[in-house]
């Protein structure tokens, strides 16, 4: 084998020589003022401390330094290599780089794939297959580069030489896209977010945004990550870096473009709408506590409050205003975000309200009132200091208007004497609290949106994702039922029952009957009222076809059914046997399902069901593997949360059972990976349990859980 | 009768000596730096060309002016008296207004009903009866007074006469809360939208918002209100502001605290629930087409898109961008939005595609990629103008980066030439384009939110609220149905059906029926199967009593029906008799209600109905008078547009048959006004039409329609 290797074992490491260089080369180092090889090497020679080499072919020098003919011409295998060159040249300068034992390349050209020629995308495919082929870390094409303030170094032009660096600070942005990245920094210089780490990963011919993601999670400087990306090309990644984000109690905020409103339906399956793409990404978010910001302004916002490392113990705010109708507004939106702002105890009122004029209120918000501008000096400053160290409240809001409260230096004098998060609002100015690292905000709204984002992270479970336990001897059993329906469109329902049985899914009684004779023994076998359903594999919708009879009880009214079914449904489709089923009367229809996400892989699906599934609104998505408590969770907002109504919805018990069958459909999803979708529909609730009353399960090849991975 | 009556007729009128005043006296006129005398005097001097007088009684000038000792003294009677002395005073000042014959008081000082005091709030009712008696308009107690830069004035202290006035232009804001008030005036200030009015009413003993609201509307540069309310004090006044707006094309934003959670509920109608008071003010927000800001951040976005007055035709938003990320963004903001990027026809493609590199896009969004800084000047400017001269877009928007495209004077040219609503995006510094009067963000989720509201605005039904016309004939039929059940704590069911019949809601076929034989006959009557229900007084939900029997078809079954029910609910029960109603299948239930909000009075509510109408969401609601065209796109959005569902939802036919029972709800609390309440849950939709089989109205005293208000 003459190929070799290059880059490190673990997918951190290997992006170590790119993020954390001690030598550059750039290629296309230039001195023409203006162009992207000035920028670039511009950088190099404002930040970085390391052994930096222009490359340029028909220059001795570049701005000042020597320069080299070729990457292949270095005094040193370095770590990274810039390369600014016509994207027709980039494969070659690649193949001289593996050539050479350089360590990694950052390719920021442009002329790819994002083209839409074939001249592009033959040129990125080739920088692809030797990325592939060598090993060698390739980021880009078509991005801007990196910032690592740790170091420092900026490598490419995500920021012009003469610009302003961030303040370094705890946040990481990671962009697909190098413009809108740029964008994004310059947006959070702008607003003193302290960021250490930027990357663009631009066409992602290698390094995708989860490989940069996953990197920059294991920074130790790194608390909050925020990320911009169209695509998730390594979902596997994406969860393993949101994962690890969760256990060492980061923050991952992805800036997402909206989901798009034409989700892939399955024609078959009857519930396929309830899940697509866009609502499976919500769901994996939701499960691995990532954020999601609708705009950069949320980005920015929910960096401020998370980027000092504070948590909330509870959802109590304790709030300072100096207008009563902002302390009416700043109450509205925290009830809408969940929030609480609870009325003080008599003694804390004492102990604030002593500071106050006696027409002030210390019930909480703590409105001081416009007297706040003849009060003396500190006072705003000692109220909230009362407040802050009160353990009746977990984080404080502290409104001033504009030329009122305390100078920048005492609050943030307070700020530091107390671990609890505190949210200045000076409304007009924030620029002096801002400078001085406290998460100051001008809108009250905002300030009340992104409390409540830290909130909801310092609420989050910690517990990491549970795998899913895989039963061998269960699946063998599970096959053999899946083995009968081989070939086939879909199980015949009784097969899905019985599936759905062995995963746990309580079913309706009932038996399969080959002739009228057995259907009558069979239905009269059972106490109450039967319902005969036709099997048929042409028939996935029996209703539709007139294949269903319900609520029959005498012997002569089965035998009419009986016959009617067959006859109607039989017409033209091949019957292979008739169903009969107990009639299960329910206060309270719901459905399941599973299906199989292109991107994320198996996701569960809860929700109202019955024949007005399309009517109902969207179910609640569960990706898998999930815990006990996940589904708890998840089972407790369906429907805005109104399931647990304590008459009409799930009681405590029913909950434990939907959990248990929701737990059940993720079991069946990893041991059986070639069960396309699973539909439950309906899911009757009774007043003792539940019990499904049909099922459609679609299998495909029997595909190896790897091909799963 | 000594009493004389100041002020003006018309409700508009009364304000003009308060809001466009000719002369002006401060009461409490000062010279002490600091003091709200002082500024307020000093806010006169500045910008106040009327005649002006201070009111000092231990000065003889105040600022260079004469001062006088008492406001009785002065040498004309003053269309305007700014009260700023201590609130023990204030009723007295009043008084001599009065005598003085002064036309109009704005009272500025705190100490008032905001104290929670008995002094403050006799002070305050003193106040209010000085007003209420002789006439005098009085704004205020607690808050800091007006601006008018039509004319121009600052009466008061919102803003301090050293402070930049706001450039002037088509905004007005109106805000109880005079500090916010202030803040909101001041951030639209410094972020250029440009104010002409601006007035705090705080306390509210005399003019309230919606006086003002009122006010604001009909002044011919006003184009957009805003407005800050923590309580609505004359609902008609500010209804009749917001149809006023909607005749005259301008709009109202409303920034208001979020919905309370704790919601009224009627004790004895079963589905209360589903109308309180922030619902309510959604409703009517909707319906009114009243915009709502959820912060101070989303009243400038919008104030900024609004203030100069274009509309959209349609919802199509032409997208330019440098960069492919930011343009994946807005189309997904977009969509969310329900705005259309549509994609260009291929003439306006090569048109626009002409002047772009051959890899950039010109389909829309219009990517011209970073080669942005490389085209020739003028390339953006005329990119834009070939885009907003295409009727195939509505709306521009214009994403540039830091650094790029035009300058603002060009970009201004170009705004300045089309009629058509341009938003330009320059994201990191849009302070030039907004000196310029364009609307600028620098926040593209922003500036997509803004245009969807310019979008909902542009498509606002203008034709006015439709009445709903009284049938004294009818109503006098209703009254005799009422009568059988005066003194009744609810109507009987048949009753109520009857009177829903009357109001042209379809109603189940039915028979009261006093004994079990003509039960039995009256069901036997009837084809199919039937439903026996007791009637009684002492049981508004006869199913929890056992009052209720289902789906009987044979006599036998309905003799012991009929004996069961009346044995288990009439047991310790008066029984009236028992109602003999058909069964009516149904694919979808839906309830309808009415209720009356104790602040906007009668309100219909539409939604999904049955057992489970606790757990399947709001309902949508209508405040009466509603038109046809309304009612329509109410029941459009009952579970988020899924109701029109083409299989299992409501059919065309069906949402117009929906549609004329909603408008009798709405006839009947119009014709009713001793109606208190109506709950007809479920409402069958059968394969040819509705029934509704079941139904409860609660009547109270007759009142007279003049009480309804």
């Amino acid at each position: 084998m003459s190929e070799r290797r290059v880059g490190a074992d673990s997918p951190i490491d290997r992006l170590v020589p790119v993020f954390r260089p001690e030598s550059i080369a750039v290629v296309g180092a230039s001195e023409t003022p203006g162009s992207l090889g000035t920028m670039a090497y511009g950088n190099l020679k404002r930040d970085f401390t390391g052994r930096r080499y222009p490359v340029n072919a028909r220059r001795a020098t570049v701005q000042g330094d020597r320069a080299f003919r070729d990457v292949t011409e270095l005094p040193e295998s370095v770590d990274l290599v810039l390369v600014l060159v016509p994207a027709a040249d980039v494969p070659d300068v690649l193949e001289r780089c593996v050539e050479s034992g350089h360590r990694s390349a950052y390719v920021l050209g442009a002329g790819f794939s994002e083209t839409g020629t074939d001249v592009g995308r033959d040129l990125q495919a080739r920088a692809t297959a030797l990325a592939q082929k060598f090993g060698l870390p390739v980021v880009g094409p078509n991005c801007n580069g990196f910032l690592n303030g740790y170091q420092p170094v900026v490598g490419g032009f995500s920021l012009a030489p003469d610009e302003t660096r961030p303040r370094v600070g705890s946040v990481a942005l990671v962009s697909q896209s190098g413009g809108f990245g740029s964008y994004i920094l310059n947006r959070a210089v702008a607003t003193d977010v302290r960021v250490g780490f930027f990357a663009s990963t631009g066409n992602e011919s290698d390094v995708c945004v989860a490989d940069v993601l996953r990197y920059a999670v294991e920074q130790p400087q790194v608390k909050v990550v925020g990320m911009f990306a169209e695509t998730i090309r390594k979902p596997q990644v994406f969860l393993a870096a949101a994962e690890r984000a969760l256990e060492l109690d980061k923050v991952i905020i992805s800036v997402t473009p909206g989901s798009s409103e034409t989700v892939a339906r399955a024609a078959l399956s009857h519930t396929a709408s309830i899940v697509g793409s866009g609502e499976v990404y919500d769901a994996v978010c939701q499960q691995y506590g990532i954020l999601r910001a609708r705009s950069i302004d949320e980005l920015i916002d929910f960096a401020l409050v998370l980027q000092d490392g504070r948590r909330m113990a509870g959802r109590r705010v304790g709030v300072v205003t100096s207008s009563g109708g902002a302390g009416v507004l700043v109450a509205g939106n925290a009830a809408g975000a969940g929030l609480e702002i609870p009325e003080l105890d008599r003694r804390a009122q004492q102990d604030i309200g002593a500071l106050l004029p006696t027409f002030a209120s210390a019930k909480n918000p703590i409105d001081t009132t416009a007297a706040l501008g003849s009060m003396p000096p500190g006072t705003y400053g000692e109220i909230v200091s009362r407040l802050i160290s009160n353990d009746q409240v977990d984080a404080i809001l502290a409104l001033t208007w504009y030329g009122e409260g305390p100078d920048a230096d005492s609050l943030a004098d307070i700020y530091r004497a107390f671990a609890k998060p505190l949210v200045p609002v000076p409304t007009l100015h924030p620029e002096a609290l801002l400078e001085r690292g406290l998460p100051a905000f001008a809108d009250p709204t905002r300030a009340v949106g992104a409390l409540a984002v830290l909130a909801d992270v310092s609420g989050r479970p910690r517990a990491g994702i549970v795998a899913t336990p895989v039963r061998a001897e269960r699946a063998a059993r599970a096959r053999r039922i899946l083995a009968a329906s081989a070939d086939k469109p879909f199980l015949l329902e009784s097969s899905a029952k019985q599936l759905l049985a062995l995963y746990g899914i309580p079913v309706a009684r009932e038996t399969a009957c080959a002739d009228e004779n057995s259907a009558v023994k069979a239905a009269l076998a059972m106490s109450g009222r039967v319902a005969l359903k036709v099997q048929s594999y042409d028939l996935p919708h029996k209703s539709d076809a007139g294949g269903l009879a319900l609520s029959l009880e005498t012997e002569h009214d089965i035998r009419a059914a009986y016959r009617k079914i067959t006859a109607t449904a039989g017409a033209g489709h091949v019957v292979e046997n008739v169903l009969v089923q107990e009639m299960v009367t329910s206060r309270l229809e719901l459905a399941l399902g599973l299906q199989r996400d292109p991107v994320f892989g198996p996701v569960v699906a809860v929700g109202l069901g019955g024949v007005l599934i399309e009517i109902l609104g969207p179910p609640v998505l569960l990706h898998v593997p999930f815990s006990a408590d996940r589904a708890l969770a998840a089972i407790a907002t369906i429907c805005d949360g109104r399931i647990t109504h304590e008459v009409r919805g799930l009681g405590e018990t029913q909950q434990f059972q939907l959990a248990d069958a929701l737990l059940g459909l993720a079991a069946l999803a990893v041991e059986l990976p070639e069960v396309v979708s699973v539909d439950v529909n309906p899911l009757m609730v009774t007043a003792t349990g539940m019990k499904a009353v049909d099922g459609l399960v679609i299998a495909g090849h029997a595909r190896t859980p790897t091909e799963e991975g």
